[in-house]
């Protein structure tokens, strides 16, 4: 029962565009229980689409194909499939119909070009286009394999399978169960860590569970199948419970959850407010509470410290500190949490100042040292961090925002 | 001569993430002049990874891996890889010793589990990775033949292509004569419309040129291919010069620039220094500017004025301009400007105040619509823009970030 995308088009292997249609398809496909092990990209070249098509039709129960549809001498997915069962293609009057009402709709002249859109191997249904001029097909030239074709313009592909690919996959029982997935985020530890921590659950077979690391976070995804989706959220549910249970407070969210999303909620929970003040991030921390929708709730804004005048003349940092500490130091981050505090009258506030390098860095303060501070209604703390030098200034700046973040959250937690 | 890419992960095959490796590293063979006519998917599973392997290395010459390299249980590929050619796995020592070090220097235990990771086919080199625990290898393991692994990180990935696999290809005669290659980089034009303008070029044969699209930023890229670098470089030099004669200041700058760098040396070269007071971005500009290493010779900081109150306070709006006009107003982003530029005592300020949705917007100030001033030593300016409620918030907040930086470019050219 098992599913292949293969998407068509030299755009996608010279690396102009990113495959975001095969993101898309696999979601669909996962959502509606359908194995999916392999995925292809070829160019717009005859011989390599019918070789694919060929040896998909070996492996797989259903292929989806997007791309090559369209009008130009380089658009031959229909032709090449065509070809690849040695099958003629015959016009379709009611798609050349439709195309000709739907160019002149437009005032757009109708080019002998278009009418190659209303050919389909002989014995293909039409999978309909209700906006574009480039319908696709469903075709089954050979038994127990089927395959549909898209267009590559992602909203027509979108469209033309939520209208008529789901409905028929469920309806001709190629939908095989259903699949309800977790994403568990993590924050402060590390994937070979996280995955030792919970190496039993990692082998189980229903619901699975995998690990993915990204910037400074760690994640673990749980997937479980059954025949509906009640039935696979109770099978999922245990397992989420055990992972939380045992990874406890580095467990900071799920599927959508930020560490900026996290912190916000738990700051309107309460009905608390949140300032920041960044010196090396430059902004990253405002920027990454900014992107979460309705930030404005809990997020008041801040001052980007980042010269030392700023340090002084908007937060009120002594010059003496900064002279006596240097800038890279738990008094200056101190002093600035607690005058964002202050300036923007915000129940908390957070002052990050460091070493992002290349250049900068002492023996005693190396590229890569931040100084994370919080102040809040119940005293101010801080605390140095060496996140290393060697992934560099953009790896410095985001660890240093999640890290600052995750501080914030443990204390919100903790009080 | 011919080049494959193969990303293992099942991440991919459920769509839980967008396959931006592979339109990297697709960009980067362009780049080199190494054809590549096909991309493979598969999951974490032993069996298809090995078959995918077989199947790549009897039509191609060199195939690039990217993921499994991890830790964990389902990293398989590097025995995978071994097993499709049926060659033992041997430890190295040195390898073992850098994972060891690495993880102790950032504080983290070392698990048995990550002693995998110093284990490669008998015969393979190390493709070293500076910054992650997982390096890759280069193998060629019959006649004709490479693979090359990366791990799925993608600054990892792009790090080591840089360092190791890039100079590789070239001393190894995998890339096919010698190219160079420019990225132009564009701002304020459209793709189609910057297409039109250069259609002749496009069509040129060497060197090439070839459009990309980006958030916001449009890209040309040149590549002249030549038996010397200097010949290379002598194709392209004349067609660099005419796009950007015809392209005047839609061209921001080449390769690694970014508004936000170019916007710094505009203002090295002067003596001038920048502050911010960002709405909407909450802090994107300040994030942008503070990327570039060396941002502190210009960049003073500013104010994260996301409320109102702090709009007033810190940054001295008036609370009588933002109730006649609204927060989102010339008056006020041009209140927000002055007020950032005297706080700050920057020669510039650069404000920003929009509505970045998805809520808060009305028919008269609809999602998507920002306002932008920018003041200096001659007066202020400001002007609304519509970005559109389309893409998403994301999207309004990356395009106001370019939008104003490119703002000042343009101010700075112009004085």
């Amino acid at each position: 029962m098992s599913a292949e995308i293969l998407c068509i088009g030299t755009e996608l292997l010279l690396g102009n565009i990113t495959n975001g249609n095969a993101r898309w398809l696999a979601e669909e496909l996962a959502g509606l229980g359908i194995p999916h092990h392999r995925q292809e990209v070829v160019g717009d070249n005859r011989g390599r689409v019918i070789a694919a098509v060929r040896e998909a039709s070996s492996r797989c129960r259903l292929l989806i194909t997007t791309g090559g549809l369209g009008p130009t001498p380089d658009d031959l997915t229909t032709e090449a499939i065509a070809a690849a069962f040695e099958t003629p293609l015959v016009e379709h009057g009611a798609i050349w119909a439709d195309i000709q009402a739907k160019l002149s709709g437009r005032g757009r002249p109708c080019a002998p070009s278009n009418r190659k859109q209303a050919l389909l191997p002989q014995g293909a249904e039409v999978l309909p286009n209700a906006t574009g001029t480039a319908p696709g097909m469903i075709w089954s030239p050979c038994p127990g394999f089927t395959v549909l074709t898209f267009p590559g313009v992602p909203s027509e592909m979108r469209a033309m399978w939520q209208a008529t690919a789901d409905p028929w996959l469920r309806q001709n029982g190629l939908a095989d169960g259903l699949f309800a997935s977790r994403m568990l985020r993590f924050w402060g530890v590390g994937e070979s860590a996280l995955a030792e921590q919970v190496a039993d659950l990692l082998a189980s077979e229903n619901p699975t569970v995998a690990p993915y690391a990204g910037a400074g976070e760690v994640k673990l995804r749980i997937t479980a199948r059954a025949t509906n989706l009640p039935a696979a959220e109770a099978l999922l549910q245990p397992v989420e419970q055990e992972l939380r249970h045992r990874t406890a407070d580095a467990c900071f969210g799920s599927d959508a959850d930020s560490l900026a999303s996290v912190v916000l909620a738990l700051l309107r929970q309460r009905g608390q407010t949140l300032a920041v003040a960044e010196s090396c991030t430059g902004g990253g921390i405002g920027a990454a509470l900014a992107a979460v929708p309705g930030a404005s709730d809990g997020f008041l804004g801040g001052v980007i410290a980042y010269a030392n005048t700023v340090k002084q003349a908007v937060l009120g940092v002594p010059a003496e500190l900064l002279e006596r500490h240097g800038a890279v130091s738990d008094a200056v981050a101190l002093a600035m949490a607690q005058g964002a505090r202050q300036l923007t009258g915000a129940t908390w506030a957070i002052a990050v100042t460091g070493i992002a390098g290349p250049g900068g860095g002492t023996p005693e303060k190396p590229v890569g040292l931040v100084h994370i501070a919080i102040a809040g209604p119940d005293g101010s703390c801080s605390e140095g961090v060496r996140f290393g030098a060697l992934r560099g200034r953009d790896w410095i700046q985001t660890l240093t925002t999640g890290e600052a973040l995750n501080r914030l959250r443990l204390q919100l937690l903790a009080t």
